[in-house]
């Protein structure tokens, strides 16, 4: 997205991850997609860019450091990038981007103590105490997807048992139901079989127990007053999120649940995260006026 | 403790807790044993003094608010021992003020990014983020004792299931060992039988292995540099610490395990957070003189 420092949408352009060619082909489908973009609406001038991507990253460096999906290891995109067009490039982590966006403009907005979950392909959640994100020591906190949610239980690809991402996230309900005896198919596909499809129900369920399971220790760490849901997979909607509500409710028995909502920047929220940082590096510090296109 | 700016110990008292008498006598055996503290040292004036109890605390009004242990509710604490010492009086909540010690004097000594857990009767802990301690929305972070590392599991008196306190906790401890065939013994008990009696292995064993899901848990989502462990059960020491080690060691299979360590302050870490928030709320911003006695 092209987006001026008024919250104002100039352009927008969506294209596959060349996933796989290897990392090198991702790198310079980044590099052309980012140009093209650059240029997409005439009288524009580019004053500084945003790009958010998986894996571990090195925001302070502009160093995409690390991906399982994508391969790559230690890419200077921030460098890469601001050569090509000639103005400052922040890099950061997809998930942290969308926290941001989430805070700045969606469904926490204005909240001290809240925690973005994030399940597309995998899981992860920002963290907000106090009116900043918790970085962690090293920082990798909100890696919520390998919290051992099912001690014991199926193995996940990062090598652990019981990962609330071999349950919860995209990927992880895809390969479930098609080993129970499904027919291969998307998460977003399995979701449009509820309710006719016992399978689909079960695989489903499982999915959010798990996630209320995750909610539940998240609002006993953390107490946050609210957790937003974003990333494809929220994209469903009442299905997610009613059964999810009354499980976390069911949950705690002693203490108000925190409120848990749908984000309503969806998959947008890690590019909208990438304009607000961006923006934020040209010295834009008000973003009240921005709304959502 | 009547301890001075410099970390000097002058005079140390204990007594204990009237819990069968009911909440009043509680108040009334505090005010006692507070008054006759700060008259027991020659030449000691008071100049500030702080307090910490379980339960949910108020700490800006300075009032416990409820202990289901000991049953009171709403006590004015603050005021009743400030008019009785006729100086500033800080109340505060036992674990945090342990994590307060922990962190300037103890085993999480400059650590930004820590967690200090505290494994009593009951389990709590005090998360630091980014330097500061995470209060969450409305003041209950931190209440490690109710996440659920085995869903499904046995029921808390929380009317959860599968509540870390349910397994790992001293009176769990010493509830599990007794109802699988073991002699009804305190926790500390049940420790000093470890190699000789297989029930007590077994059940060792399992609270070791909650409190290593639990560790992982917030290593997943805090990204600590130091995990400390406080309370009384901390004092088992190395077959505490060697086997819970090798379990979070084993369970993070891709990123370093934080730091593990056992608490130097032991029992003392309530007092000693205690004297530095009264010393704090006296002006002293410097405790780097402050050794352990």
């Amino acid at each position: 997205m092209l987006i001026g420092p008024d919250g104002r949408v100039h352009a927008s352009a969506q294209a596959p991850t060349p996933v796989g060619d290897g990392p090198e082909a991702v790198v310079a489908a980044v590099r052309v997609f980012v140009r093209e973009l650059a240029g997409a609406a005439e009288g524009i001038v580019t004053a500084a860019a945003g790009v958010v991507v998986p894996g571990e990253v090195d925001a302070a460096a502009g160093i995409a450091r690390y991906s399982a999906n994508i391969g790559w290891r230690d890419v200077p995109l921030g460098a890469l990038l601001g050569e090509d067009l000639g103005v400052p490039v922040v890099v950061e982590h997809d998930v942290r981007a969308a926290g941001v966006a989430e805070v700045v403009l969606g469904s926490a907005r204005g909240a001290d103590d809240c925690v973005i979950v994030v399940i597309g392909t995998g899981i992860a959640a920002v963290l907000v105490s106090g009116g900043g994100p918790v970085h962690g020591a090293t920082g990798l906190a909100g890696e919520l997807g390998h919290i051992p949610v099912r001690p014991g239980g199926e193995i996940c690809a990062c090598g652990q048992r019981g990962c609330l991402e071999t349950y919860a996230s995209a990927g992880a309900i895809a390969r479930r139901y098609a080993r129970s005896g499904g027919e291969p198919s998307s998460a977003v596909e399995i979701v449009a079989r509820l309710r006719s499809d016992p399978i689909a129900d079960r695989i489903w369920a499982e999915a959010v127990d798990a996630l209320a399971d995750a909610v539940i220790i998240l609002t006993m760490t953390m107490d946050p007053s609210v957790v937003v849901l974003g990333g494809g997979l929220a994209q469903a909607g009442a299905v997610l999120l009613d059964p999810l509500r009354a499980g976390v409710a069911a949950g705690l028995t002693w203490r108000l649940p925190p409120r848990i909502e749908i984000s309503p920047l969806g998959a947008k929220a890690g590019r909208y995260g990438a304009a607000v940082l961006a923006w934020r590096s040209a010295g834009v510090t008000d973003f009240s006026a921005w709304t959502l296109e």
